[in-house]
């Protein structure tokens, strides 16, 4: 029997998977469309048709013939090659996932979170927590009843189960160990950079710049970034992402007049996310292994951007000519060293998404240990507002004075991400250890940066991470990748001490 | 056996069409973000997409289950209520024309107009009618494929059931003895017409209109025509439409600087056929009689809009103080009356969209006659260009000097939509006929639109149109509305005479 017989049942599953992934990319657009475009009384309509098509796709993930499909495909793996193994791991792991949910759990789930997120906005425009209060405890409701099923089936601890969701293979015993490094090492290296910065001098932008200007100019950047706007968009929104497809990255940012930096750096963020995207193998575009490996790696793309490559020296000097040549703003604010110094300016604040990059992972660990408290343990959503600001004093000496400050400021618990922002820390560790690496590799990446030019940082990336979207274990990925099969705290230490102290 | 036993399958039948709706509601914003925001390079992967989500429709509507349910839910029919029963006729029809096509066929209907579209976008910018041409022949060949099996199954002319699918209980033959009366007197009422409109003086409109004014002037039109943001928007598009959902109203318009008016008159257009979707019954929105009753209805709330009451001199004098109040307009140019007669200028001219109400019904005429001989007869691509100009210069005694100005100019052919250029020409006949008899019913309207008042016209629309969806039958709807249960063409041209004589 020819191999092309034996791989009969795997070329079925893919052409099953290649469905999936349409309707997937189509739900990526809707969702992009509902946090851009939707009118307010739209979303109820909306809601119910995501959860039709939700439950059409996880039909399809966990029907009949698809358990008849995996069970005949496992025999034939060993004719398979190395992408198609790993394509049919990753279905696998999809279908195990799926068909842990119940149909009827499943569309409950998706209905509660797309319902929930749409409150969240209300709530988050009028400080009103008591408006989000019911609609999150049944989010995490339906979560823990998620992840309790998951859980016995995987053998797994419960909040485990979600973080495996976002980043396959991490564990929350990991993490810890990660976190236990951070948490004796940060405070001491923060309190140094505080005093260091209390004696530089930093001129404020006090110009404000119009939403058009900065549009023109985070496009600009983007492009200089190697974005293909043929095939992707910017657009706004209240909590900038990245959506869509591989095939039509759709961006969002945030606009605020008196602070261009906040919304370019969040174009600059999302970028390093549709790079990732615009360059995962296109062959497998619609397939599983296809896929970005998991959120960490993808935070990893956005961070590497956002905070290596353009809160860099090199890459500020740069900015300061594109401000000077292209807008006219010609003051010693909008120097290299000025914007510099702005963009590292450390200060513990209540907004995670504005946060530097010091006090950036005390956000993460505090919402670490309330999401885990909501899972594993018995905390309610009537009792966040109180935790979140003990948290914050904590971590951060400060405490909020709205909720929209505080505990109302993310869309993810919301949305039903629990076990998402352990990702942030570990993309921002993984960010720093592949920014040293591609620096041995390609020793001209800062006096590329400063010219404006991302092609040689691309360029590692594409090669060592982008172009093999999940075919890698994530041990693999990150060994290959960075020289460590591990997450080094360490090493991001070192870069935050030797960048700011 | 209590009636609620008896409709449980009308009932299952239900649940399964609220599920096909909730789809198609996601395809019409699909389509509407295809127009709107589709990056350049992005469209193969979405036409791809929504192939696949067609097919998913396509197979939800014609599989087994459905047919079971269809079968025996026709037993039962007898204690449905009148919505009920109507909306079982409406399953059925739309079951019949889903099954007489196979599952390939419809995939391969679906992905060649999809990307004939979007070639035709191209051709269309650079005048290239070579690049449409093979792409073009395709949607011709498979959809005179289609109107063949349709054809037989429903015991119909090819051309018949593709109008048949725009408009229900329409025919070619009726079509044809609506166009003979306007065939004989429109080419004298015509004459006239231009005769007396060249004794009149007339002020061009010569300042240009930015393109934010533009839309502001829009939206606030839009506004007083009780258009309801909450759950719509306007954007932009190379061809106006309306599209999205009955609860999400997408409209689209074009604007040029130099021509506001053209700009506005589509706002309007588009406006009133989002008056009809927002107004259609709520309790069967997603079901098929909760659907608008076919596309010359369609038209006649789009044309009532534009023709008959945008184009009125009580609404030109309201229009004139809009102008003057918002815009600080205050010209001659800009008076009620020279607005009046400029957007009454009757003019033989290229643009279809653009024409006057006049000349528009030759245009909608030598479009029929052509789209019945690529059905009918063997008609292909090649011999469109010259084909066209040849009818231009016979019903309107101009030609083309370019393919944009000529056969390039409409998405309709691209897009497969082959029979439904009918259905502007019957919608104008409709919409004269509805106004008649609403003034009859409401004689205030003229005097409140000059205070741009609609709300007795829009109370007269929703009372004995809108808000019936497709409960009636074309004849019973029309009758019930305007007292006529056929088109009446010289309804039509008696208003023509009196407006413009």
């Amino acid at each position: 029997m020819s191999s092309s017989n034996l791989i009969n049942n795997y070329l079925q599953l893919t052409s099953r998977f290649e469905q999936i992934g349409h309707l997937n990319n189509l739900l990526g657009i809707i969702h992009w469309d509902y946090s851009v475009n939707l009118p307010k009384k739209s979303a109820a309509s909306r809601q119910q048709e995501i959860t039709t098509l939700s439950s059409v796709i996880h039909k399809l993930l966990t029907c009949e013939t698809t358990v008849n499909l995996i069970t005949a495909a496992e025999q034939d793996t060993a004719v398979l090659d190395i992408w198609q193994q790993a394509n049919f791991r990753e279905m696998k792991r999809q279908f195990l996932h799926a068909s842990c949910v119940s149909e009827e759990l499943q569309a409950r789930h998706c209905h509660t979170v797309t319902n929930c997120e749409f409150v969240w906005r209300e709530a988050r425009q009028n400080n009103d927590f008591n408006l989000l209060r019911p609609h999150l405890q049944q989010v995490v409701d339906v979560t823990k009843e998620i992840a309790e099923i998951k859980a016995e089936y995987f053998n797994m601890p419960k909040y485990d189960v979600l973080i495996d969701s976002y980043d396959p293979d991490s564990s929350s015993a990991e993490i810890k160990s990660v976190y236990a490094v951070l948490k004796q090492q940060l405070p001491k290296l923060l309190e140094k950079i505080l005093a260091k910065q209390r004696q530089e001098k930093l001129l404020p932008i006090t110009e404000p710049m119009s939403v058009p200007e900065q549009k023109m100019l985070g496009k600009k950047i983007m492009e200089i970034m190697g974005f293909d706007f043929t095939r992707g968009r910017l657009d706004e929104s209240t909590h900038p992402f990245c959506g869509g497809t591989a095939d039509d990255v759709r961006l969002t940012t945030r606009y605020e007049e008196n602070n261009f930096l906040s919304g370019l750096l969040g174009v600059i963020h999302e970028t390093g996310h549709g790079l990732y995207e615009l360059n995962l193998p296109l062959e497998y575009r619609n397939q599983p292994v296809g896929k970005a490996k998991g959120m960490a790696f993808h935070e990893s793309q956005s961070l590497i951007m956002e905070m290596q490559a353009a809160k860099s020296r090199e890459f500020t000097e740069f900015l300061a000519k594109i401000l000077r040549d292209e807008l006219g703003l010609r003051g010693t604010e909008y120097s290299g060293t000025n914007i510099y110094q702005l963009l590292t300016l450390v200060k513990p604040d209540f907004i995670r998404v504005d946060a530097d990059e010091v006090t950036y992972p005390l956000h993460v660990i505090m919402r670490f240990e309330l999401e885990e408290a909501f899972i594993e343990g018995d905390l309610t959503v009537d009792d966040l507002p109180m935790l979140w600001n003990q948290k914050m004093q904590e971590y951060l000496g400060i405490i909020p004075s709205s909720y929209q400050e505080g505990c109302l400021q993310d869309i993810h618990w919301p949305w039903g991400a629990f076990g998402y922002f352990p990702s942030y820390t570990n993309g921002a560790i993984i960010a720093a250890q592949l920014m040293a690496k591609a620096k041995e590799v390609y020793p001209d990446i800062p006096s590329a940066l400063q010219k404006g030019d991302f092609s040689s940082l691309n360029l590692f990336l594409t090669q060592n991470l982008r172009q093999y979207g999940s075919l890698k274990t994530s041990k693999a990925l990150l060994q290959d990748a960075t020289g460590y099969d591990t997450i080094q705290p360490e090493i991001f230490m070192q870069y935050l001490t030797n960048k700011y102290l």
